[in-house]
């Protein structure tokens, strides 16, 4: 440990105490890597609060030392998001995991920042709500709201964005505001609520969230549609959206993938371009609904198609889908998984997987495709090598032209998993002059440049 | 005309035509007011840009010579948003007016700021598609992302802040920028999309905006259901909320209200608080919808409760909600129309009808209730001469004392109108130190604050 670490680190101890304060080497490598292929770095101290009063003191401290901060949910973020670059303080949130507050009249929830989605809708459930954003991991639901997560659900309930009424934030001066209110709607201010959403870290500490809540769906029924080709998959979801049905879930599942995904789950199905689908509401609406689906699937040429109702019956269903990712690591021992996020106007989608297909094999590289295909988000799942030097070039080759391939097109470079180290690089081109303006946001409210520095643009 | 005015003039002759430069005295009266209450302040000179060329060459003149500019749609703005208390420049959109694109398979659309929402679903019929948010005025696009502008459809389909995917904006030193991308979801950068929707000219002007637009839904059906008390109605919308059920409208008339509208409209319904209601979906999930609605209202009471799915029937059933304001035009003629805005959580607005309610009495003024009551959205409707100073303090006293009453229980102080003038007295209750951060984007955005100045707050 440096001086200068031990200055900081005694400065700490004086608010917290002396276990919410670690320079332990095995804690450090925890907070030093997130899920993605990004290097690690070490965090030089990390620290535990349990309250809004222990994160506005060590921000305090860490704004007139000049210590770069990066706050900590549960390391799943998939750019390097939470990986402490500048070294300095990583905030771990693991123990500010309380649900605080349930109000179901409102549909709203507040809770801290460490509390993890499946914690949330463990407790909801009690009431006969759920908390709708799925990314898959079990992330908190602060590091999903420094993200904007999305997931499989957003093509009906929304993105994070979308789901939160109020935050309660530490700026990097330690001082403390709340970004929105409880009410469903507001013109009253400017929109801070939706600025510091997506913001990883870089403009303050979440320390509690106040979020919305929906009533669990009375009948959920679950599809399988195979198509002869992505385009006509693709086609079909764009005719369903096009008709204002209300689709739960709707998932894009290609060929090479549903070919891994037989081999890890020992089954036989088709192995052509396969829409995983959830239809959510009451039972009457939800037979119509399937029965227009239906339809449309059979004008875009579908192979096949199954419903399953039952809950058993449905998860079976959707397997393929489900353990697409472990079917990958499975299949590429010691590899690890690194995964595309672009998303692109819908009309666009069809070109674009196909166009990651096709790149895909021309760098020589084994990978599946899965999409949020009514968002035009899609993932390019590649298996890497971590130690291949050649083999990560030829990943980060293929990313740069999907990327570049979806801004084009009036896409995004990042449909979900934030921009955090990996995504930096296309920030200009993506926003032209209007990183400017998030630059000038950013010195504004982080004039010493120490909320998780070096993420999304460098100052 | 001042020499300094003359000076502005003759430089904005040198980038602009001489018929988009103005500084008739008519033309000046009309971009002075808007349709609320507040007192009229004439602009020293009106222009008519034709793109964004202009806009960015005016607002680089106004950059230089300091002077307020104002963006002016149709002047529907219900809080004095487009009024120009600090004279200066009014920037008048209506020739900035073309649909730039249409495009179906995307559901989206690109327009000019100066388009209003009825000429838009004019256009958008012809594809099967529509625009939602429903102010009740014709305004402007332009105009309603200023303002964040809701409506009766917010409960199904978001405010405008949830349709707007990208926004061209000239900021204040004549730069242009884009807001967001055409995909359905990023997280990409900072959210600039949803911090300039609702901030009222202050950060910036729009001259295009790319918006979602939704298909017709295939059957829409007009309830009506009629309660003993406001309570009972409220409960009932909070039960169907709860449930999951997909309303496509539901707007709460207070008892003094259909009083009022049975005048105007010569009809006889039971004053009792009533509610107005729209399903929208298909036709065999409708039907189970307003089974099930019906239902939850008996739980709660309901008086009476009729359903109409015939065009002209859905019209005449909602006719007394459609014409409440002119009611209350009609029945105080001279009197100008002041409203109430706030925005509370779900469970407190049947109190906080009531109270309103109360407070009406209490202060001795006519008017209506009528609720975004999905939303926990309420206007009080009051007719105010405004000769009179006596009744114009006994109004703000009056919505003083709603306002507070909201912002006590978590709420906004206005849910869709926006904060004008007529709100900026509530902007440090309501947002206590993240006032602070909103001055400190604007000081970085428009360090001259020339950008509607005197709007939202003072800096």
């Amino acid at each position: 440990m440096t001086v200068a670490v031990e200055l900081i680190v005694n400065q700490l101890k004086e608010v917290l105490t002396e276990e919410q304060v670690s320079t332990n080497e095995t804690v450090r490598q925890l907070h030093g890597r997130d899920e993605s292929h990004h290097s690690m770095s070490l965090p030089d101290i990390v620290v535990f609060p349990r309250s809004t009063a222990d994160v506005s003191a060590i921000l305090k401290i860490a704004h007139v030392e000049r210590v770069p901060v990066v706050p900590f949910g549960v390391g799943s973020s998939l750019e390097g998001n939470a990986i402490p670059i500048a070294n300095g303080i990583s905030i771990d949130f693991s123990e500010m995991n309380t649900i605080l507050e349930i109000r179901p009249d409102d549909l709203l929830v507040k809770v801290q920042p460490g509390v993890t989605r499946a914690q949330l809708n463990k407790e909801l459930k009690k009431h006969g709500l759920q908390f709708t954003v799925d990314p898959g991991a079990d992330a908190t639901l602060g590091g999903m709201a420094a993200t904007n997560a999305s997931g499989t659900t957003a093509v009906r309930y929304g993105v994070m964005r979308d789901q939160v009424r109020d935050l309660e934030v530490v700026l990097a001066d330690g001082s403390v505001i709340h970004t929105g209110s409880l009410a469903a709607k507001s013109s009253s201010g400017y929109h801070l609520n939706g600025l510091f959403i997506g913001s990883e870290g870089t403009l303050g500490c979440f320390t509690e969230l106040t979020l919305q809540v929906y009533g669990i769906p009375e009948f959920v029924t679950a599809g399988r549609a195979v198509f002869a080709t992505v385009g006509d998959a693709v086609s079909a979801v764009t005719a369903l959206l096009q008709a204002g049905i209300s689709i739960g879930r709707v998932e894009l599942v290609d060929e090479a993938s549903i070919k891994q995904a037989n081999i890890y789950n020992e089954t036989s199905y088709n192995e052509k371009p396969t829409l995983f689908l959830e239809f959510h509401g009451n039972e009457a609406g939800m037979h119509a609904d399937i029965e227009f689906a239906s339809e449309i699937f059979e004008d875009f040429a579908c192979l096949s198609v199954e419903f399953e109702q039952d809950n058993a019956a449905r998860n079976k269903l959707w397997e393929a889908r489900h353990s697409l990712a472990y079917a990958y690591i499975h299949a590429y021992p010691g590899k690890k998984l690194m995964s595309t996020d672009v998303c692109v106007p819908i009309s666009m989608l069809a070109d674009s997987v196909l166009y990651a297909r096709e790149q895909l094999e021309q760098v020589g590289l084994a990978g599946g495709i899965v999409g949020h295909v009514g968002d035009g988000n899609f993932h390019t799942l590649l298996m890497l090598d971590p130690n291949d030097a050649e083999e990560q070039a030829k990943a980060d080759r293929f990313n740069e032209h999907i990327v570049q391939y979806a801004l084009l097109r009036g896409g995004t470079c990042t449909g979900e998993h934030g921009v955090g180290i990996g995504k930096m690089k296309y920030q200009s081109t993506e926003h032209g002059t209007s990183l400017l303006v998030m630059k000038s946001i950013k010195a504004a409210l982080d004039p010493h440049n120490i909320m998780n520095p070096g993420k999304i643009f460098t100052m």
